[in-house]
């Protein structure tokens, strides 16, 4: 628990520190943010504003961490190690992006297909790493079950029949290895997606860590051990190290809003979307939480479904009717509400308190199937 | 926690209907807001909005409680009556001068007097019924011993010596009644003078009625019984139902914030900072973790120093010099903070992030002395 706090605090120090020195380097290079061209027209004034932040965000969050971890004589986990290889993996997805754009000055930056090229190699290679190396107990970071609270039972490594043999192996290893990257691309996108009003997307990671490192706290709580064999137990290896990355993290976020909040004085762009949405997807991967990433990650699914649906439905009535047509003014769904003329703030405290509501439904559920053995 | 839940969902879902009926309603008879002739200049455009919401907040977390008690078929417990007593009774002083404003149409409103004088009164109640009325295990509602995260041993009853008799009451108990007088005209006007820019006050209390939602769970969690009698329990009377009432406030606010947020539609007016801040107070008290107010109430906290402060320096230096000094630009701390130029919204979030940091540490540092028996 100490190092949770010392990470947590850590973290926060050293965003407050790098932040303004990227703010002060960017402007002095003039990477500044270039404005999509088919946004809201009142975003055109966030020209020139730097972007990248997130790379204080996740420096500050590995640094809080390690530090975190030597000052309390703990030597790092793998768990820990492996969030910390997804956030930097697609952190620097997302630098290429961000760099293309203020290096062209267009708003193209990466290709899509290299985007998710990249999501893939880095989710493929977490993905063999998680289940390969087993500790003392024969726990590996991540299994091969889907999980919502703890593992289900359901085995994607097992899904084929054991008479086909080789072939299932490799149809249950594929299958899980999309499942994985099913998860990781649908984070990081939907984070990055969310990422489009001033403070939006950081203040909402703030509640979806928090959650993980109440999570991961609870499950360390509640380990199955010597002491401790009751049936409600959890299974999940280095529970307690999740929950201080996630504090870490959470840390670098609170210090990183002093200076993203309205007006913006920098955006933590793809470099901290698409790093912090796989941060997110490793978290509930380890902590066994996939499905419950719904809740904890809400708003990000919300906001990436409306985008889905805007184009979908666009898409389907051209081809069939020849007329396309909308159900939203315009997406992602923050924008919709800006074009209805709400004031950016409002839109954003109150896609907050959405998100709050659902992290704190997930928390609850999280509880509620621990004390009763299943939410029904 | 069944209950918690429940309370605070209903305290949530109360909320959103009832606020738009009152905007609804203060807008028809035009009770709209009077704003203090010496703030910011840039507030005048919010002359008209209505005020009094905290009406809104108070009658849902009320309701949120029953109905979430008796849904889960359980009886109120005096704890938790005495909270919402100390919040109707403080809440009632904010009405009337609430009313007493938009009738007379100026900034006025009750003198402060007879403001002192409801939360004396309010006060002494709540501490003479929370002192007699100890339940089978003779533990009553509040002790009369000063808490940090538990009772300190620190009686203050048995401050004067034993041998002094009946005199020795009376001072005890003169004392004693001070105290809690203190703590809540501390925390109600230190939430009165927060509540000034759209949706800080509603934010920053979610936060910290959240804290004594988690603190009366785990004081509830680690309850002294039959089967926990370790050194670290906690001699706490119901502590669940607190961090149930606790939730069912969190519930509300959370809605409440939805029309709060900038710009905002209502105000709470001090019907609802009296009687919030007054709750706050009830929740330290009960859940003996009075002198951890100054971290998890903090921000009220600094607020109410910034005016005591600036009002003190002016009168001194007008006194000895004849040259009255201010120390900040004006007070309370946000207007100084919007005079040097900084956006309404910028100060709430940045005040938010300050009151997340203090509830935080205060949690954290709660944690620790459970942990380790203390927290050095």
């Amino acid at each position: 628990m100490r190092a949770l706090l010392l990470a947590g605090f850590l973290g926060l120090v050293f965003v407050l520190v790098l932040t303004p020195v990227l703010i002060w380097l960017f402007k002095k290079v003039g990477w500044g943010q270039v404005i999509r061209v088919d946004g809201p027209n009142t975003h055109l004034i966030k020209r020139g504003t730097p972007s990248m932040g997130g790379i204080a965000i996740v420096i500050s969050a590995i640094a809080g961490y390690f530090l975190g971890k030597a000052f309390n004589s703990e030597a790092p986990t793998l768990s820990a190690l492996l969030v910390i290889f997804m956030m930097v993996g697609l952190g620097i997805v997302g630098f290429l992006d961000d760099y293309l754009k203020v290096r062209k000055q267009n708003s193209a930056g990466l290709p899509g297909v290299f985007k998710i090229l990249g999501q893939f190699v880095v989710a493929v290679a977490f993905a063999l790493l998680a289940i390969s190396n087993a500790d003392a107990n024969g726990l590996t970071p991540a299994s091969t079950e889907v999980s919502i609270f703890r593992d289900t039972g359901i085995d994607l490594m097992a899904l084929a029949p054991q008479s086909w043999g080789q072939v299932g192996i490799w149809i249950g290893t594929a299958v899980f290895l999309f499942w994985i990257f099913l998860l990781v691309t649908s984070a990081s996108n939907g984070v990055n997606l969310t990422d489009g009003l001033d403070g939006l997307a950081t203040g909402a990671l703030i509640m979806s860590f928090g959650a993980f490192a109440v999570i991961g706290f609870w499950k360390f709580n509640q380990a199955c051990d010597l002491t401790n064999i009751a049936p409600n137990c959890y299974e999940t290896r280095d529970p307690l190290d999740l929950a201080v990355i996630a504090a870490s993290i959470v840390g670098a976020l609170i210090g990183f809003l002093w200076f993203n909040t309205s007006p913006a004085q920098i955006f933590m762009g793809d470099s901290g979307s698409l790093g912090l949405g796989g941060a997110l997807a490793a978290l509930a991967i380890l902590s066994q939480t996939e499905i419950l990433l719904l809740l904890v990650g809400g708003l990000y699914a919300i906001e990436a479904g409306s985008v889905i649906l805007q184009r979908g439905v666009y898409k389907f009535t051209r081809l069939v009717t020849g007329k396309p047509r909308r159900i939203i003014l315009m997406s992602p769904l923050h924008h919709h509400f800006e074009e209805k003329g709400w004031n950016e703030i409002t839109v954003v405290v109150r896609f907050w308190i959405i998100c709050g509501l659902l992290v704190l439904a997930g928390i609850g559920l999280f509880y509620v199937e621990w004390i009763y053995g299943s939410v029904a």
